[in-house]
């Protein structure tokens, strides 16, 4: 992984805002007026709040939280204050420095997740921070470490509780945006690669969404073993910053079957998928003999910005099933592979240690280093998670819970000039024409 | 693995002969008094060519061979003479000693293998003896070296030719019948367990017909990593020499869900599946999170002695199709594993050689051990092919070239009364009365 990667997520960001001018004005048109002033009455709001808990942080009794008050669009966030967690046996209390913000995120706003959550829920399922207090039963973990953890919802908050199994110790050299960037996605690459497959020399691999949190870990895995060919796939925009950690990467519009047949007729050894839809059929029919297609999402199933039954439908359908005594005469192997469920519905506490350790050695080797896109205050969480709704991000989008929201400000109509034309149709006081600036890591 | 599991299988036939009497006397009642006569006519055939094959056998034009006149019932064997092979660039000429027998050639009998030779063909799929000569571009063997070989059919012949790549030399001191029950069966659940899963430390496995060639090779295979739990299923009377390399037997006809579940709740990491239909549905749900199915054939298929559409689609149909996204909710694999494809239609002669080189290694090591059934002589190949039909079989059935037939001989009333029971109601001169005496390894 060359730092190019990570260096100008402000200038793709504008980038990709010039592409996505026209689609989520039209996304937003739905919710209306309302929730622009809505995000502007939360901002007003939180900008007193700010004050308030950066002077009461250490005893106060309640904290400054994301919320999702119901399933839906962007409007379901609100930046809210919550009672402090209370800390349980087996648990540590932990002083949220910095939070990922995963597509599964997006999914969980919309209700489209596996057993989803009764709102009203904080969202978020890893952060970085400090450790405030320790329960009993928590050895090996003591007040003032720097830790990352992962929680099964509640991360989005000053503060969060979390079982112990769940907390690592980060590296002295790693901060706390690389250490809410490193968890899931590393995690999630590394047991798909050498748990579910078995990566090793020589081998090819194909990842969509190569620009992405767990497509870049990914990749950055496979160049940890010799000789390995990495395909991907990714919107053009975020060729140049990824060239370097991929060996062949393909628009993700093109039919990408033909691009990789062209290069190795024989196919490749593993696909990871988080689209499925038709992409499953196609992952399928890529594999070589004894290869594998692991599905570890279904970001196809987002289309617009609420759930869309149809959409949800189309990709559910275009799912082919798979009959077991093809997959015999193929040699091939399918996986479904759900890290969430891995961690906190089958509890696979002992394996996530041992993976772990293996990653955090590998980043002490400086073999492996998260790619932080940008930096977003708790009250931006709206902007962030549009963000990644439109794939705009290289790397990982974090949520700095110290930071303090970017002014509003008017687009510069010199560089989005695309995005600007087409504002010129829609209603006044449509707030997309105003962009914040995220702090760039 | 102790060598007990080979040292009764006559005993073991004997068991086997009394429960399938009624079923035998009724499969074999469809083909009729012909099928009696023409095994008595092909054995008297027979008795004098032996002769004459064993006196020319040096610059002989015509060699025995076990001729397959079609698909169907035992009567489509026939041992006859055909021509001798001729030798190609990159082939070397193997002398046969001994040869396999698998339950994939029943469904070559029958025709319900996927794509099907054309009749009349040589059936087997392995063999050892001796090398004769050598084509060009044969490096590394020698007239004269001991060797066993993958061959796409031909095997079942005095003499056959095989590509170099699919030609191992043998260990010196393993015998020409170790090697015919060594290679199919070995490299088939080495690489299900360690290339398409991935095999630890603690972890299990479930695998049916536990007395098989594969399941003991799996057995044994699993005893190299420490703490592998083995469940196994298998019929009865093979429990008492299987025992020791199994950890938990359950017979074949009870519910091994039921049993698996009660041991292990969590279920097991690895099933190992070679009859089909419903128990894909069972060892899918008997899969822990991240476990993975294998499915590597479909004996359940295989009901009475010729092709039965009725079976072959009541399994099909029993097979449920797996839907993708419930892999992903449930973290589980599933894989299709066929070695014939393997070889023979994706030529992976390098995975299949760093493998040999492990199992010989391990052979070496006396870790794993191959396990005869019997041997039968090429005239037999009838009673053989019933015996792994009937599921008589404890470890792997050999046809020995050089061996003469056992004579016939009524079977002997006081160990066998319940098939002499059924037997009276039959016909006069129902050949099934009669047994041979395998020559026991």
């Amino acid at each position: 992984m060359t730092p190019s990667a990570a260096t100008s997520p402000r200038a793709s960001g504008r980038r990709g805002g010039e592409r996505r001018g026209v689609q989520q004005v039209s996304d937003m048109a739905k919710e209306g007026a309302d929730m622009t002033e809505e995000t502007e009455c939360m901002i007003n709001r939180n900008a007193g709040k700010d004050a308030e808990s950066a002077e009461s942080s250490g005893d106060a009794k309640e904290m400054r939280a994301v919320i999702l008050t119901g399933f839906g669009g962007l409007n379901k966030l609100r930046l809210g204050k919550k009672a402090m967690p209370e800390l349980r046996d087996g648990e540590v209390k932990i002083r949220v420095k910095a939070c990922g913000l995963n597509f599964l995120d997006l999914l969980v706003r919309q209700g489209t997740i596996d057993n989803p959550p009764k709102p009203p829920v904080i969202p978020g399922f890893e952060c970085s921070g400090i450790v405030e207090s320790v329960g009993e039963n928590t050895a090996g973990l003591e007040i003032g470490d720097r830790v990352m953890a992962f929680v099964n919802y509640n991360a989005w908050a000053e503060v969060v509780c979390a079982p112990v199994d769940f907390v690592y110790k980060m590296p002295d050299r790693m901060t706390f945006a690389e250490a809410a960037a490193f968890s899931l996605n590393f995690v999630a690459a590394y047991m798909m690669l050498f748990e579910v497959a078995n990566l090793r020399e020589g081998m090819s691999v194909l990842v969509h969404s190569a620009g992405g949190g767990v497509g870049l870990a990914v990749a950055q895995l496979c160049s940890t073993v010799p000789n390995v060919t990495v395909f991907g796939t990714a919107s053009c925009f975020k060729h140049a910053a990824i060239r370097d950690s991929v060996t062949h990467l393909f628009d993700r519009n093109i039919d990408y079957m033909q691009e990789v047949k062209k290069i190795s007729p024989e196919g490749v050894d593993i696909v990871l998928d988080c689209l499925c839809g038709e992409n499953t059929g196609k992952g399928l029919s890529l594999l070589k003999p004894l290869g594998i297609y692991i599905l570890y999402g279904a970001s196809n199933m987002v289309t617009g910005e609420t759930k869309s039954f149809f959409s949800f439908a189309k990709s559910w359908w275009q799912v082919e099933k798979v009959n077991p005594i093809k997959l015999y005469e193929e040699n091939k192997v399918i996986a479904g592979f759900s890290l969430l469920n891995i961690l906190f519905k089958h509890r696979k506490s002992g394996l996530l240690k041992s993976v772990m350790e293996k990653l955090l050695r590998l980043y002490e080797q400086k073999k492996i280093k998260p790619v932080v896109d940008s930096l977003w205050a708790l009250e931006e969480v709206k902007e962030a998670m549009q963000r990644i709704h439109d794939r705009g991000n290289i790397g990982k989008l974090i949520l700095d819970v110290e930071k303090t929201p970017t002014p509003l400000m008017a687009s510069d109509s010199t560089e989005t000039s695309e995005a600007g034309e087409e504002e010129e149709e829609e209603p006044e006081g449509d707030n997309e024409s105003k962009e914040r600036m995220p702090f760039i890591h």
